[in-house]
Parts: structure tokens; sequence; C-alpha cells
């Protein structure tokens, strides 16, 4: 029989944005680049967007994994160490802050249902409004979305004018006059972006939505940056959201954002957003074969 | 806390062809289309190229889930219940039997190291080499590759002559002179590929590789009818080897073929083939949310 290292796991979606969660309060169990990309690996491993580690930030900070406590997250508070799939490091990510809040109530204890998460962005606020092993629903804060002017982009020789938001990450969102749900979902998004470099030196997430309806709600894709379409990005509905309500000559308000992986609800109330939406937790296990893997948990 | 009910799952893969692995030896848990669906599905679910169902013959019978056994399978043998990740049927899976096998060995407590499986294909007769928990090498014996004659496709309007070959489902296996691998790499095969619809009238999977080397190897891609290009085929490795050894004015003869999932070795000797490859198992857990699961196992 083979006694190979095992580590617990378990999988996870926030509207289709998926994570392999690796609980890890104590940082016992470093993990290298090397083996994220091998758990994200959809065939050869377990798959997913990126890795939601579940650690306390004070054993982070012990463990020398962290040079210092980013601003306002205190050792006790648990610490979200996001990897993206690839292996880097990422700073946040909104949709993987619901999930890992869903975690925290239903697997490692926590009892409050409004609380602070630590992230290398600093710390975000969460609210569970419901929760239970498979499913919960949660709101985050996602600080200020910062206008930064209009720009433009083209994709497949289709231009698309939008407005620049700057949420920790910079992007596009596009609000197309007239844009049913229907042409929406048959827009040709699969060629690369062309986009104005001096305006977004460093890339940018592109949003293609439509108009805000008449129940506030909008429909929208999503491009990001390095990636490719994908199913939902939280920044960018929140993006998406503030330049819907721009257009509808609005600075505040409710909107609902269907995405290709689901629904979320933004908030927009002065210099602050905030993101509802659902989690789920569907499958947890053991994962062997990992490779550099010494530690058995 | 939520009490929806669960099912144990494993994963693994046969050179990137992978699987998710549903133990139900009495076949007391059938499994829908939609929960497949769900199950394949890779940012939702647990994802995977199809399901190995492990279930007895005999049970399957019994059940009702089949009205006969097929040829040569007896009501004693495992049987390989597989899926497709669109949740249809599927007759066969070359790589996915080393993954039961592997299984078989290592968690239902088959002791011979040789021996023979049920499929909706007829009986598959395996040797297992080695195996732990997480790795096993198995050979399986994989039929008669039926040569249908000559015909050509256009893939982004290059044209590509083979060897069409029958193995259950058709092939079009495709020796190209001069290739490298590092051009075989290269190729753009994303685009739809052209082919004889008089010659194949339910399409084909096509195959385009190398010539045999002096080690006897050949590297090859491999673009599955109704998927596209994957890591890697079963039935399709036999195909190759076959055209690489009629190209090289040979009958019989190990070949080995690297695709881009890892390497597996075909043996052809008269009427007879064979496929020698990796399996590995990489995780066990249990998942919960699958849609109208309401079995607890």
């Amino acid at each position: 029989m083979n006694t190979a290292a095992q580590l617990s796991f378990a999988k996870g979606h926030g509207t289709g944005n998926d994570f392999v969660i690796l609980s890890d309060p104590e940082a016992a169990t470093p993990i290298s680049a090397e083996q994220v990309a091998w758990l994200c690996d959809r065939r050869r491993g377990i798959g997913g967007d990126g890795i939601l580690r579940v650690v306390r930030s004070g054993a982070l900070l012990d463990a020398g994994e962290i040079d210092s406590l980013p601003e306002g997250v205190e050792r006790d508070m648990w610490f979200m160490d996001y990897r993206n799939a690839d292996g880097s490091l990422a700073e946040m990510c909104g949709n993987g802050v619901r999930v890992f809040a869903h975690w925290l109530c239903t697997r490692e204890g926590v009892t409050e249902r409004s609380f602070h998460i630590g992230t290398r962005a600093g710390v975000r606020t969460v609210s569970v409004h419901a929760a239970d092993e498979l499913r919960a629903e949660v709101t985050v804060g996602m600080g200020t979305p910062e206008v930064l002017g209009l720009s433009t982009c083209f994709i497949g020789g289709q231009g698309y004018a939008g407005l620049g938001v700057d949420m920790g990450n910079p992007h596009l969102a596009c609000v197309i006059p007239g844009l049913t749900p229907e042409r929406l979902a048959g827009l040709a998004l699969g060629s690369p972006a062309t986009i104005d470099t001096d305006f977004f030196p460093e890339g940018v997430n592109i949003e293609i939505l439509t108009e805000l309806d008449a129940e506030d709600a909008v429909h929208m894709r999503v491009i990001e940056r390095g990636v490719g379409e994908t199913l939902s990005c939280g920044t960018g509905t929140v993006a998406a959201a503030r330049a819907a309500l721009a257009d509808a000559g609005r600075e505040h308000g409710s909107v609902t954002v269907n995405v290709p992986g689901g629904q979320v609800t933004v908030g927009i109330e002065g210099d602050n957003s905030t993101l509802r939406g659902p989690s789920v937790i569907l499958a947890e296990g053991t994962v062997r074969g990992l490779p550099g893997l010494t530690t058995t948990t």
C-alpha cells in the first residue's frame, strides 16, 4: 500500500468562479507555486481558478510567509491567502471572499455573522446572511470604485466604449446602448482585445453589459486580464454596476448583475461598494500525489 | 446544519483523460444524465471527461439498468458503467479502463492481477503490472484495429491524408512524412475539421502523428469527434500505432505513443492490440448538492 502524504481539500465556487480550499490555520503546510499549479490543473489535479488557503494572520507572519501584516489586518484575523491557478500570489478575489467566509462559518467555528477578513489588499468586511454546509449567501465590502474616465477597446474588429474604473485592479466597463441579453450572449468575444495602453499600462479587465433596466438589473460578460472570458469576476461586477448607474445619470443604487455564472447584487453608496452573492462548497476530501508534499495532515 | 445527501467520489486520470469515479457495486444509486453533467462540470461540479461507475454486472442487470448482459459479460464480473461528460452513455474508453482496473485492485479488494471487465462493448481483459493507491500501470486488450482504407481531411485549410481505422469507433490516423514533434506541437488544429462524410458517415476521430522513429516511437495529437482536441484518446493511440506501422511497411510491433497527456505503449500482434499506460487516482472524498440525490452513501 502506498503511504504517500495526503492533504485535506475542499472545492467551492462563487457564481462559477471556482476554488480549491486548503485549511491550514497554523500555517503548518506552506504551499509552493508548483503545488498550486498542480492542484488547479483541471485534468491532472483537482481543478480551480485559484487556491483559498485558510490561515490565521498571525501564524502566517510567524511562519515568515509574509514580512508584515497588511494595513488594518490583525494577528487574530483569518487571512485569505489567495493564489492564482498559475501559482502566482493574488491580492484579492471578490468571489473568493464569499467562499472563504462561508468556509469559516461552517468549518472553522466562526459564530459571528459579520466579521473582518485579512487579505493582501487589506481588510475586507463580510456579512454572512445564511449558511449551511453546502450553500451560503454573503455580502463583501468592496471599497471605493474609482472612476478613471472614458476609454475604448476593440474585440474582433468591433469597438466598445466604456468607463475606466479602478477597483484595486483596472476595469473598462462598457455599457452598450440598446444591447439585449440575447445579443450580448451572441457577441464574439474570443479574440484578443486591443486596448489603450497609455490609459491602461498594465492591461485591463473588460466588462460588456446592457443598460440598467427598469428593475435596476444588467446582464454582463467579462474578459479577465491574462485569462480570457470567465463565468464571473467579483470586482468586474462592481465596476459594471458603477458604469451602469453613471450611464443612467445616477450616483448610487443597488444593481442586480447577471453574469454567465449566476447572479450577484452590487450596492454603491457614496464611496462604498458591496457585493452580495452565493457561495457553494460542494466537495471535501483528501488529495495525494502532490509534488514535494512531505507533511501529512 | 445542512443534512443534504452526500455521495462518495474519487478523481483519477489516464494520461490526462480524467474521470469521476463512483463506487456502487450493488447498483444502489442510479445516476441520471443530469447528475453526470453536474458532476463533470469543471467549475460548478467535480470536473471530468466522464464518469466511471463501478458496479457488478449482475447487479446492474437485476436493477433493470441494462436489458441483458453484453456478449461475454458474466454476472460476477465488474462492469465499467461509463458515461460521457454530457450525460450520454458510452460503450468504452481505453484510458478509462486502466483507471477502472486500478480502482478495482486498490479499493474493491480484487487480488488477481489479470482479469476481465464488462463494458457495453463487451469484455475487456486487463493486466495490472503495478498498483498502489496513487498510481498503477495497466495493459488493456483493445481488440482488432480494422483497416478501412485511405481518406483525407482538412483542418484550418491544411489537408491531411491518413488511414481509416475502426476500433469500435472510427479513426483517421494521419502519419505526416517528415513531421517533427516540434512542428506537430505548433500545428493549428483548433478549426473544425472537414472530413469525407461518405467515408465516415458518423464522423471520425482524427490523429495527426509523426512517422515511426528508430525507437518505434511516434508523437501524436488527437481531435475527438464532437469534443475537439484532447490530451489523450485510448482507441486513437491504437489506430495511430496501426497506421505508423503500416506506413513503415510493418504488420505488427510495439509502438511508444507520446500524446500531450503522457506516454502509452501500443502492441499490435496479428488481429490483437493492447494498450499499456499509467493510471493515477489522486483524490477521494464526498460531494454534496448533486441535483435529485436522495440516497445517502
